[in-house]
């Protein structure tokens, strides 16, 4: 795909339609010479960038209030130094010669071209949907009629909470889809889970939490989040029926939980009835909180999506949910649902102002209230359930005592290594020029807690992310790596 | 293609009170079928609420310019789908079944009314540009274009600094309008001002700064954001030159100030040449940053813009700007250009992902790299310019004693009053249905200082905020109230 960003500098026709910024005395018969001089420095010091058009000469002597000769003169003066150019046509630009001692517009094309130095040629790291499938044309679709049809309001500085739209498309969706207990007012819009999670943090401290139990495998991220919030973060061993929530009540002083019910990140495995049942019980027994990170509880492969924990007890839970992976992390929006108390402590932490773009957020509200999220997440299911398919398949062929788990649901699979073999078969991956992460670095050990999870090599392999074109080269790179 | 904001003005919780916007082929003989589709995508979509009253069709045929008989006609068609009720006495409804089950949707719908409910009839207050003007045909194409040409990448979880396009863009034009020395890798892109201030008073504290200057006039919620972040904010007196930053020196232990140099909020004044250097020889001196607001720096309106004072020392001046007044709050985007060794703890601060939507990014990427940015600025410009020129005459004629401040930039002017009595002539506005703000609510002082400002009695009018319509009327209701 190419990529069409035009520097201003060296755009097309309508580059300079535009505001040019001058250090000027405009006064006294010195106003030519001055207007030359803050000319040719704003070139000499990079301001103004090889290629860019400059104002004609009619519209910058209108704006800075001085003969029309004046500013056509300090043109030519500058031209015939070199520092700048005039076609017959195509007005007065920036000399391609004047490269100033600063190069950042070079800089900056090196960095956007970045995307394309080399590094892996398939990536299978978790984390992230499959890019390719955006549904660009309906996204585009969905904003016309939002931006058609926004109130004034929607313009302006936003509640805090979110758009009223969103929240209560919101709330239609996650009851219908989720099992969550949603009423609009208890929905809050933020940029993602990563804030979300940080206003908790926040919530928690203020209410004088001190300790926040964490899955013993998760994404290290959060835990730094709420430990660089000032929150101790005690492990709570995961097995194959998900976090040992029952544990929770020999945890002494911790105020709330952080889990990932629907699809335990990244092993895969659903917290059991019995363990649901636990968290709970205890969350009412000790006034604790249970934050659920529901981050793909749109995707289950074999039957009906687990519900959500905070069906059970709504003033118990913080319920999250995000489009990072039902759509696309880059939207940057996520929703919490919160206990009736915490909404209040919410918005006062999210500050005075929507920290979202409304015009995103009705675009969204449109997207689910119009289906075209529902089809979005169906035709997804179908095609990484496919590609879960064509894993499981490839892998029984070719490296069949592989065994294949967290395959339920989710975007990623873990396969099993015989022990003491994960970092020379991620090692092994780099050099086929395969992204693939080990467990290992989900794992969260502390040291002399006794605590720690039983030592487990395996891959967590990202089924969804590759291009439809990368994916038959991924798998069969991943298979020649296997042991 | 016509677009209409119909107000029919029906009063009452349960009646049609929001503006009603239809997005129209008003041409041929689609005319009646277009405005029938308009309003049931309206009605499904969930725009117009169960219960909603719908205006008359004498009145939606008068603001859309057609027949009556076209409007009565959609009607009957859609009360025959189910879509509308018609009841002799009480009008056309949306119907009740329209969108089932759950309550959410008419909560939302109350709260979307919320718009309506009795408030002020002519908004005054600072803080907004005029949110009816946003250019919403030609963000749209820049949207289009932008998600056409986004690369896979950019819906993935982004660089926290922001999408290099976007900050390339805004290095130049920074450069070029606002006098910055601005590198792409310098710039961060931030979800508002808001946001950035957070991100720099975390690293603030992380630096061990113990105090910023604050100007002695100027928007609470920001002072209290550096003040719960655990910052001292010693006030520096405001006057007709600006802040007085020659003060610094004599302020032990501050380690940053925080200053709107282009044009004082709310004051309206631009910080002088002697205020500029001292604050920068300040800076230089004692290692302390300066944190330069450029809220409003596009909009001056008697000679060229004053540049930023970040030019004068980039490695001490942390700016920002937004386009939270240039096209819409509502958008959520703003950026800063840091020193460079800020970047990196900056960086930190926000995370390891982007907050801002990376589609938002690269559209106003695309707005402004297409000219379309500075067309708009320069459009707004001059209406704001004409909105003020009004403003002073009308007060020049009507109130011949009040003396306007502030004038030369900006959304607002300062209207200076009496002494003692600001708040009579606030209160008598909000008899006339006009919200206005004294100049006390923005006033900062501390009690045992000995630092308080001179007491100012004055109204702080945005005359760029109201729509069109409105604008006569709030000029009538606000020289009818000056003493």
């Amino acid at each position: 795909m190419t990529e069409s960003w035009a520097n201003p500098g060296v755009a097309g026709p309508s580059a300079f339609g535009a505001d040019l910024h001058l250090h000027l005395e405009l006064t006294g018969p010195g106003l030519r010479a001055g207007l030359t001089q803050a000319l040719r420095e704003a070139v000499r010091g990079g301001r103004l960038a090889p290629g860019t058009r400059l104002p004609s000469s009619r519209s910058l002597a209108a704006d800075l209030g001085v003969a029309r000769n004046t500013v056509a003169n300090s043109y030519a003066e500058l031209v015939a130094e070199g520092w700048l150019t005039a076609q017959q046509g195509s007005g007065t630009r920036v000399a391609r010669r004047a490269r100033p001692a600063r190069a950042a517009s070079g800089r900056a094309a090196e960095v956007r071209a970045g995307a394309s130095r080399p590094g892996p040629t398939y990536g299978l790291l978790p984390g992230s949907p499959n890019l390719a499938e955006f549904p660009r044309t309906r996204w585009l679709g969905a904003a016309r009629r939002a931006l058609t049809a926004a109130p004034y309001d929607a313009f302006g500085y936003g509640d805090p909470l979110g758009r009223m739209e969103l929240r209560s498309v919101l709330a239609d969706y996650l009851a219908r889809a989720r099992g969550v207990y949603a009423e609009p007012e208890r929905v809050v819009v933020c940029s993602g889970f990563h804030h979300g999670l940080t206003l908790i943090a926040q919530v928690l401290r203020a209410r004088r939490v001190r300790a926040v139990a964490v899955e013993s495998y998760g994404f290290d991220v959060y835990r730094n989040l709420l430990a660089g919030a000032g929150l101790d973060i005690p492990p709570l061993p995961v097995d194959e029926h998900g976090a040992r929530t029952d544990d929770l009540v020999r945890l002494p002083g911790v105020g709330a939980v952080l889990v990932t019910p629907a699809h335990q990140y990244p092993t895969g495995v659903a917290l059991s009835p019995d363990r649901r049942t636990a968290v709970v019980d205890w969350a009412r027994a000790t006034g604790g909180l249970i934050l659920e990170d529901d981050y793909d509880g749109e995707f289950r492969y074999d039957r009906q999506p687990v519900g959500a924990v905070q069906g059970l007890d709504p003033e118990r839970v913080v319920y999250f949910g995000t489009v990072s992976k039902s759509l696309a992390p880059g939207l940057r929006l996520a929703w919490m649902v919160l206990p009736g108390e915490l909404v209040r402590q919410v918005a006062a932490a999210k500050g005075s102002v929507d920290w979202s773009s409304a015009l995103e957020q009705l675009t969204l509200a449109e997207f689910i209230a119009s289906g075209a999220y529902d089809r979005h997440v169906r035709a997804m299911r179908l095609r990484y359930r496919r590609r879960r398919d064509q894993l499981v398949a490839a892998l029984a062929s070719r490296a069949p005592g592989v065994r294949v788990t967290g395959l339920a649901a989710g975007l990623q699979a873990v396969l099993e290594l015989p022990p003491g073999t994960e970092r020379a078969v991620v090692e092994a991956a780099a050099r086929r020029g395969l992204a693939v992460g080990g467990l290992a670095q989900f794992r969260y050990e502390v040291a002399d807690s006794g605590r720690r999870p039983p030592e487990r090599d395996a891959l967590v392999v990202n089924y969804a992310a590759p291009s439809d074109s990368a994916w038959a080269g991924a798998l069969d790179a991943l298979c020649r790596v296997m042991p």
